[in-house]
């Protein structure tokens, strides 16, 4: 009980330095924030370093080693340079100290670690991160980091998973841990991915669907609006613009494009089939005329129907044949009208498919081939 | 170990204010909320001011500085004044004296800052906030900031991206940063914009459809009610009205009318097509008539037909005649109803794609161009 | 450097109460949760008192004015009566004390207040509720506040504007701050109103798609559906029942069931318009025995048909015309059965526009004029 | 200013303990937490107690009463037994001290209470829950509390209402609140018992709509997702099973189903409208043979047309007489399966509205009357 | 009042060890997070453990206890290993001292615990998940816990139940306690299991719809949505893959692509139905051929029409046969592509009910059989 001298400075030398041996850091990825670039870590770091006032002479105070309360003597204080929030605490509220001064203590550090992840190949995404360790030193003064082990601790937990880390020197003061994360492909990829192809192998399906029915519409606007759910979903996931921003949000965006162009194709080849025209403007003014001599005749058959009623049979079965030949002669333009739009849709159809099957390869080629290098380092750049 | 005095008070001297030098200012903002009309942002300062009384003789004390815990000194408080919340944090627990009494610290200021983001020009937004930063001083006493140097740290991070900042003076005591945010403008174009004009886009397309089959209506249900979900997430996105207050929530509002216009059009169109009329009130007489008579007429056939087993073929061929003519005139009637539908149905087409153009052309016009001014500096206003 | 003796009991003093100025109080609303009816409100108060305690002689001590941290004397506190939580912070680290004692301090209030806010008239909806200041006091000791000015800030941020703010005095001891909210009605008008009313229209306007093709039946239970999604937000919203629970509530709900009936009755006479009869029970045994009849008719032409080879053609032609007259008559009774659907259609269709009209009419009246007391003051009611 | 003397122990006497008197204890729910069945209460007591080390000689110091910092006496704590976290707080940084001793302080809990709340009716839930105060003690030494007024605080505000609270006793170290919860109808009501009743009801009806149009079942289908919605946000509502679950899940789920067998039933019935059979093995093969029959007629009829050039009318005639009769023939049959289907369908509707009727009375019954006991007292059980 | 002398470090002995007897733990658990695979637990421990220096002479002082506020004592502290957070608080201010320096006092420990919860069989998920309490002990120097009675309070509580808890050694200095953790079936059987199979079920009988209609595509595309919806729940409810992933995921998976494989067979047999080919390349050219005759022939009877007014009977006749003929023959083929497209889609149902059953069956055994193993002690493998 000889040291409750509330030691609670840095031990002062001459050359104003403390060195801190940290003999083992345990570092844990607890989650990774997509949308705001940023990721939470957990260090558990094991400190050894000497405090020569705080030792004793075992002459007078026999014991080796004692237990000091953490409150009562000064510790370093860790940073991590790039986190935008950091927060230390000690991992117990006692520490060792042996009779030369030197002192055990272990410290947990929680770190909210700003990092541009690189998500331009998103669902298969993956970026190395750097967690800058820094003390307080300026100067000359202040404490000095000599790192040990590092250890990697439940690498795959949550959505990401933590594949390796390792130390780097950049600078005597510039430390940094550089953790591998990768995403794991299977969440988002069910999510997201599954159900866009689906949805796209739906809509070029879909074109054996009849023109005429109404039933391919409904069909593609339903696709189109279940798509949009899916980009507000990939948009509330995913982080805004930048140089290496992910490029499945481009894919959905052609995609949608892809589908509604699609959909509002289907429409116009809807109107073709059953009127034959696409203008709107022309006020159809054959099916007018038409229609004012069919009127006519039909006027004029009623007109010889109520005048003699001693017509031969043959009359009266021409005017059935004839009824027969205006209704196949209707059918007949009707035909003509759906062969043509048939033909516009298959051309459109086979169009659409070479071009979405090209568009697809290109895609994934990009996806998976380019990678976009970004800095992690921009927060070191001019100090 | 001498300079343990816990000198906790600001240092008295005769003019009652002390100079502080605030040598660098890291400006970052981590993020905006376009909701409630404030942003989050991070300083971290590093500061330099003089204490007399903490400085030592030499000669009497060899070392030329030391290190204090930050708790024992003294230390000066910033402030954001247009800060809802400050948090001011000491970025280490160490700082550094020299032996002439000066003494260098840092530290970390959190601030959710209220500023009315002019957001008139919505997905296109930008504007200027002032981050007013301010110490303690009461009828000339107190702290005196000077500034130094001012970086924008990571500017590019989040959907806001900090173009860049600048310090400003207005008085001795009214310094500020001005922060030029703007948002990235991919984020909500895909998420709001692009889908909005597909929606539109679908809409008018959608005329192509037939007007009988049912096709159309419930086409154009499924958009107004799409159209609404995008109003509500817009509604959640962006704040009540105001001044300054979002155009594109005007420009969601009259394209939802004008949705809900054509689709109840294109309700009343379909009426027109089958019934011709569009009245509800009049009991269609004549039908009902005309219905009589025909009975009447099938009444005398079948008993006709069950009089005479002899009667000639053509007696019975006119049935046939007339029956098909029925028919006939059936079918002329419902055409001549659906060609009138049909002209309306165009008329109304044509005077909806022009307004829909004209209004578009304004809209973007008024988006882009019109620039509507905000005061962010009523803090200040009435002191 | 006199002064550090760490006086932080309240001074004493024969009357055991000490008399605080609050010279400037700066109210600001940061947000109202209508769900749990209460708002976050945020005070600035700046307070000046006497504590002799504090004082020095000049001729002593020669300075006019000394800055003291605050952590070392003694400062009053002042608490939200009807707050949830209230925390008060210190504005500054640092105060200043005159020679005679006189304290200057400011220091920042945050409470959760809770106010039974009006919503009877919900998007339209506006309240005064009291936010009371007190300071601890029990058994005539204590401190006494004496206010001055009190200031609105910002005002208008947020989804409610914050109108005014006065002053009032109960009591020595019952001071309170009578903040007048109102709610800006774009945002809830155009979330919730306008939908609303819209589907309502869309609702009435669907009578005019023909009952038969089952468009009808599908467009209305769509408007069902998503009225229902509106019913949900609404009450994600706001609060539970109670004396003036908001009417807006009352009026969805009769809306919703509105729309049901409109619907149900939609269904019905789609029934009555394919059959003819609306009770399910008779095993329609007309149909039975005509097609009975009809069956042996049949069989009986089959035979006939296989008798004999040189019938005559009358006996055939008899043949086509009892088909087409057996067709016509059908359609005939369909066409009754349509008819008389259609009046009754057109009467529910009627009696429902008069009623929704009125009911429209009546709503719009209770909504805008009628207003509902509610007492803020229960908090103090029985001390 | 003599009593600064620290007293921060607990008066130590020979019995070991001290009595707190509780003169008055505001008790007001904030908010209840069904999902996890949890309810945050907060209550404000007011204490009385001696501490006689606190006393004072009136002649020697002449005040009879004096206010001293909270943080420089002893003050007891409380306890809330069954709440899963609990923090007390107190209401003023100071306190009054009488010359005898006596202190007079307030405190305020907020406590999050484990209460099994029963909601077997949910809707109409209510349930009385125990709120366990304790002080420390153990072993005899410790703080006994003697309860006075207790008063229940704004009790109608949020969702849930407090009724009443009362005070009990079980022993001399265990007294409880037992405040009566009953949950505000209107809220749950609106939101998921009148959707729910008001699908069921469609459903019911859409029996109305005819078997063949296919309108039916896409209205039934529409019906079981929307069910499917409600039945989602309410389990996001209520917590997972137990003993008294609540009923109206079990109630939802037989809706669910009744709704899919419904649906299923409307679906295997259109079959039987369409085709008058159901089973899909036998590939069909009459129809077959009847098709071959035909092909062979038709033939036949082509290789005679081609045949003869001088057939006489009648052997013309006839065909078309076949041909009429063909198709009579055909929609014979296809009016019968109709019949039929229909007959399936009545009987399956009365089946259905007479099951379902059974059902909702019983159903009612049971929600209403059945009541279900929950001990809530398993926190003391084994002490 | 003898006792006030802060003893706040660790009693010192030449061991450098400390016992503490741990009576009395009281596990219970808050909360299971299945996404991020943790769960919260709150343990209440009673410890007691020998001061000496606190220990009096009771002939000097008395009393036989004293109560002793607890931060003048220094108290063990107690973490959880594998804990991401642990705080422990003190359950009381207070402190029991024996005159023999015995201390007894409990803590609450709060801590969110890091379980790989083996959610393989999901909806009927169970696993044991060590929580290991640790004190602080370095080098031999610390202390060492003795554990005496472990018990479970309210383990039935949330959607997990708490089954029993277990104390388990490991090494002296290694002890935890194994918590049995299982599911509540009920909540996610009705929100996930239930609502997938009866989708399953009704694109099962939905192929009893025919399809010509264009109802059962509609039917479809609304299963596949509303179960992508139910895999989006699902997939926000359960966390990434690894070893033993849910296998309900990969179910869900396999669902969903039953289901689009139904719908888009169901869009090619709907093609076959109406075309009776499945190419889109070959431009239909007998068809075309066809027309193009059918045309000529048409115009020839036009002319033939025009031609002679005197024809016989039997040349009208046989125009009206010809129609006909030509009608029953369109009828005819369209039957047989009808008949063969309903072969096919017989052939594909009983393909894929066979299938689909021997999935089922196959998944089921899977799910409730298969045990995956996970390590949960990892957290200790390499110390």
């Amino acid at each position: 009980m000889l040291v409750k001298k509330e030691y609670l400075s840095q031990p002062q030398s001459a050359n104003c330095t403390q060195k801190i041996f940290v003999s083992l850091i345990e570092y844990q990825t607890l989650s990774v924030d997509t949308k705001n670039l940023l990721f939470l870590s957990r260090l558990q770091a094991t400190l050894v370093w000497t405090d020569p006032e705080l030792g004793w002479n075992r002459s007078v105070y026999p014991f080796d080693k004692v237990i000091l309360p953490v409150d009562k003597v000064w510790t370093p204080e860790l940073h991590i340079t790039n986190g935008i929030t950091t927060t230390m605490k000690h991992s117990s509220r006692d520490l060792l100290v042996h009779s030369n001064g030197t002192v055990q203590h272990s410290v947990i550090i929680k770190a909210e670690v700003n990092c541009d992840v690189n998500l331009f190949n998103y669902p298969f995404a993956g970026d190395e991160c750097p967690v800058a360790i820094q003390t307080w030193a300026k100067e000359g003064c202040g404490t000095e980091l000599v790192f040990g082990q590092l250890r990697n601790v439940d690498g795959s937990h949550g959505d990401w998973s933590t594949d390796k880390v390792k130390l780097k020197y950049v600078r005597s003061d510039r430390n940094y841990i550089l953790v591998s994360l990768s995403i794991k492909v299977t969440n988002p990829f069910i999510t997201l991915l599954l159900p866009s192809i689906l949805i796209i192998l739906a809509d070029i399906v879909s074109f054996a669907l009849p023109l005429g029915g109404g039933e391919r519409n409904s069909f593609k606007v339903t696709l189109v609006l279940s798509f949009t759910m899916f980009l507000i979903i990939l948009n509330n996931l995913l982080p805004g613009d930048g140089k290496c921003s992910p490029f499945i949000r481009i894919h959905f965006c052609v995609c949608l494009i892809l589908l509604v162009v699609s959909m509002l194709f289907s429409l116009v080849a809807t109107r073709l089939a059953t009127e034959g025209r696409l203008l709107f403007c022309c006020y159809s003014e054959n099916t007018g005329n038409k229609d004012g001599k069919e009127d006519e005749e039909v006027n004029a058959d009623m007109s010889v129907n109520q005048l003699t009623g001693s017509e031969d049979n043959s009359q009266l079965l021409r005017k059935v044949v004839n009824f027969l030949e205006a209704l196949d002669a209707k059918t007949l333009e009707s035909d003509r009208n759906q062969m043509f739009a048939d033909k516009v849709d298959k051309t459109f159809f086979w169009f659409y498919l070479i071009f979405g099957t090209i568009y697809f390869i290109a895609m994934t080629c990009v996806m998976v081939k380019y990678t976009c290098a970004v800095n992690h380092f921009h927060f070191w750049s001019e100090e």
